[in-house]
């Protein structure tokens, strides 16, 4: 009998495990992110592909139709290697919305290069792998366009 | 004993019923935003406005800072109403990527008017909200530029 209410107990435990670090998915995400972003200012994409999943979905700005999938992403990175240089980036008010498999980075970006400053809105939807891992599953980047 | 094992068959079918209409997810979530479209097309803000959850963030091109809350999007949406007339729209190739709890939307999309086509890039996360509904909780509005 004592085996039987061991047993409920360890079930009910396995249910609320994945609640435990809740807290802690807003700064997990952020810290994601920001690796891959700061290797992406040096001119290499390699942090963003690392994060992202099989499944990923992209858009920017420059794209026609949606990019599906991690092999397309690879490609479409390839030739951007070592041609981007970010002396200083500014990531404004992140925001995280997450469920225990899923979150949503928000986050207004400032980059500048010389003289320029890039302005970009970002969405990073990113989903608690079976490792445990946190991969984006879509990115969204896009410019404000002054009216 | 057999109370138990009745009790042990419980608890699994709760920690399981929520994955039986996960199959449904993206025909659900597709039919909500279509709804809302829809509307939108018509310049009826409301149906985004209805699926939109209070601590939703919202980005598009005319804005420079990503909106937050539902009450912000109501109010940036009121100079709006009646102002679109879309004839015709096409959703294309829309994906959802979901786990239980939260599922993003893309896809592109073109709107016509008269002779005009814009092109757009949509992507749309949802959370399963305790009541059962999905609600928006991220929108992300772009437009392609061609390079």
């Amino acid at each position: 009998m004592k085996q039987i209410a061991f047993l409920i107990l360890i079930i009910f435990v396995k249910m609320n495990s994945s609640q435990i670090s809740d807290t802690d998915i807003p700064q997990t995400i952020i810290a994601l992110e920001k690796e891959a972003l700061e290797k992406w200012n040096q001119g290499d994409p390699s942090g963003y592909l690392d994060l992202s999943a099989d499944d990923v979905t992209y858009f920017d700005p420059s794209i026609e139709q949606r990019l599906d999938g991690l092999d397309n992403l690879r490609k479409y990175y390839e030739p951007i290697k070592g041609q981007i240089n970010i002396s200083e980036y500014e990531m404004i008010n992140p925001k995280v919305t997450a469920t225990k498999e899923m979150a949503v980075l928000t986050f207004n970006l400032h980059s500048y290069k010389a003289d320029t400053v890039y302005k970009w809105n970002c969405t990073e939807v990113y989903r608690l792998e079976s490792d445990g891992q946190w991969k984006i599953v879509q990115t969204h980047w896009s410019n404000y366009i002054k009216p």
